[in-house]
């Protein structure tokens, strides 16, 4: 048996060069071709359909990126793309929303006990920053705690990078570990009457670092913190959302926030954040400025409609988790015959990989661009996701790859 | 002759109803029924073509808002929809971007004088937030210098409402009123050395005001104390931009920013920013963070590009000109016929009016209520657009329904 060729990239290189004349660094922020494996990737892709996409040298792969996320159902998915298409050909962003304004909302407020209403946006940092102004209006306070290293968008108190961002736009935002309850206690009390909002994701899901899924008491902890101190407590579940379950992904912890907030995965790929509140916060949500040309864009309104009732409608939750769970138990029996040591981490539809002391990252590396040379699109040190277009054929292909790049690996850095 | 009755918005407030239940305020923001004339206004639209939109009652418009900018060409004009919709057929957002990332960029850089490279977003308010973080970092100063009443978006160092907004987030900001040279290099002097950006829009375009054309020398003198005092002088074209001249709005008057900053009318209506800015510029906007999932989506470009093209091949920007100039026209014969006192102002294709005088605002409340009961669709506070669908015709039934609104002021208010 002779393997594929492994694939080569030369129409994306050459995309890039030119990208580079006209493009800050070609292409700039978490799509820039350094934050993958250089010469193992391609640079520009061409078509998605399904749980497959296609790059510009017409080369395969099975997506686990998901778009960084938004694609749930897949690539192109006839009754999100039917939806679309029906609301394009009679309105997108008019100078007033349309009727799908009202019905998404209504819809999301039905599927989400903690919320009362709903309030659109377009991107994930739109409703975290957004979810910080209302939480101040709401206390009459000004400082927020997050947990260290967790993401929450590119606005100035959050971004992962600091150039260029003064240094009082970010001395409001206090930090504590992720799952450190007695640390955020003393953050908490350090700052006693003067927190309007902690802001978590649903779990720790951190770049170049395993998943930890709430600890035990954690959340039931800054719950319990929140109500004694006034402090409205905020879901960024824009990553991890509609993925674990269609009420927000606390759902399952029976804890349950003040804010719940949306992007990404909301709407299949076309672009719309929402953030959901308790009743308490509506005051406050109407009392602070939060608009924006595009927020009322009906088409990505239609998409999230269908969106959310196919994933209803197809039990794509538990199809995800499924199918999640059989690539991290193909995974796993695969370094265990070969003698490599893993850890896999995070809910079986968002997971993610490591291997252990892989110091510089270098295995985990190797690992992904062998996969991706052989048409599997994992990410070396951002999460993966599962979507319901992904069946057991696929996963199993994507498995006949990974044994592929395990062995890569021990050939390269032993057992 | 019998006037066709009034419209009437039924459906409208039934759907207000049911988004209130659900949505703060029911629409919150710049689209809030209260920002328009309640009772003479829709609520809810359904659908647009060409220069004409449709409310859900079935009462048509002629809109002179233009989805409050972006549709430059016509709603859903024909070219920009054939590009959408074949880009949409291959894809939208995936984990990498497409080839149109390079064309959109190396077309926006060959029609701007000014431009060696282009950096994509969603929303106005990213591209504002995103130059100043790429002035800062290129300056290693703080500081920002805007005019006062200017909008540049949501966030918060420059929301017009202040609500939940930390003072520490705008003590960065120094204000000085549009036009006023010598009040600058004040400002300029008082923060000697800390200034990392002047940001203005090409004119003043504020809400409740006539608009005002750059002062003779001002734009010059902006111009030389940024060059002399090693500041970036960031054009905020969101608003104005692709209405007034191709190569930046600032073209005409001969005086180039370092950054000019597009959304908007740049893809008709599909949600896309831009900003390009000079080579000197390239290295800061490659050492700052700046991305976000769904800012390499290709649908948003494909459409960019035929609206680019469209408005060139076409003539578009002369197209409004001329025809803002008929609808000013035959504005200012009718009020004067009737002896209303009127301030046109604004370049022809972005005009506004204003009633001399008009406490309160109530004619202009008035006569713009009067427009939308017959089918014109303006704004009582914020600026007009024309697009390149408005034709000869269209103009002129449109100034069939101010006649009535003045006369309808003149009955009211007396001349």
């Amino acid at each position: 048996m002779t393997s594929a060729p492994l694939y080569t990239f030369n129409r994306s290189e050459e995309l890039m060069s030119r990208a580079r004349q006209v493009i800050p660094s070609g292409i700039y922020g978490a799509k820039n071709p350094a934050n993958f494996v250089p010469g193992s990737y391609p640079v520009f892709l061409t078509t998605g359909e399904g749980c497959r996409i296609r790059d510009v040298d017409g080369n395969e792969y099975i997506d686990f990126l998901c778009s960084f996320g938004p694609i749930v159902l897949g690539h192109r998915h006839p009754k999100v793309e039917e939806a679309a298409l029906a609301q394009a050909s009679r309105c997108d962003s008019l100078n007033l929303p349309s009727e799908k304004w009202v019905e998404l909302a209504e819809l999301l407020v039905s599927i989400t006990p903690v919320a009362d209403w709903a309030a659109f946006a377009k991107s994930g940092s739109d409703v975290t920053s957004g979810a910080l102004r209302m939480a101040r209006a709401h206390t009459g306070r000004e400082k927020v705690i997050a947990a260290s290293g967790s993401y929450h968008g590119w606005h100035d108190w959050c971004s992962p990078i600091p150039t260029g961002i003064p240094a009082a736009e970010r001395a409001l935002v206090a930090t504590f570990p992720y799952n450190d309850l007695e640390a955020l206690k003393r953050v908490a009390a350090e700052n006693k009457g003067q927190v309007a909002a902690v802001i978590l994701t649903p779990f720790r899901h951190d770049f170049f670092r395993d998943e930890e899924l709430p600890a035990p008491g954690f959340l039931e902890g800054v719950r319990a913190l929140c109500d004694q101190e006034g402090i409205v407590l905020v879901l960024d579940d824009v990553r991890a959302g509609f993925r674990l379950d269609l009420g927000g992904s606390w759902e399952p912890y029976g804890v349950r926030p003040d804010l719940i907030l949306y992007s990404k995965a909301v709407a299949n790929g076309y672009p719309l954040a929402v953030a959901l509140g308790r009743e308490e916060l509506r005051r406050a949500a109407e009392s602070v400025y939060f608009s924006a040309t595009y927020w009322s864009a009906a088409v990505p309104m239609a998409a999230a409609v269908a969106t959310i009732n196919t994933l209803r409608e197809e039990g794509g939750i538990e199809q995800m988790r499924a199918m999640g769970q059989r690539f991290r138990d193909g995974i796993e029996q695969q370094a265990s015959s070969l003698g490599l040591a893993i850890t896999q981490s995070g809910p079986p539809a968002i997971p993610f990989m490591t291997f252990v002391g892989d110091t510089g990252f270098r295995r985990i590396h190797l690992f992904c661009g062998e996969c991706a040379r052989r048409g599997v699109f994992l990410h070396p040190f951002h999460n993966w996701f599962l979507m319901t277009a992904h069946k057991e054929r696929d996963i199993d292909q994507a498995l006949a790859v990974t044994e592929e790049a395990f062995k890569a690996v021990k050939a390269q850095f032993g057992g």
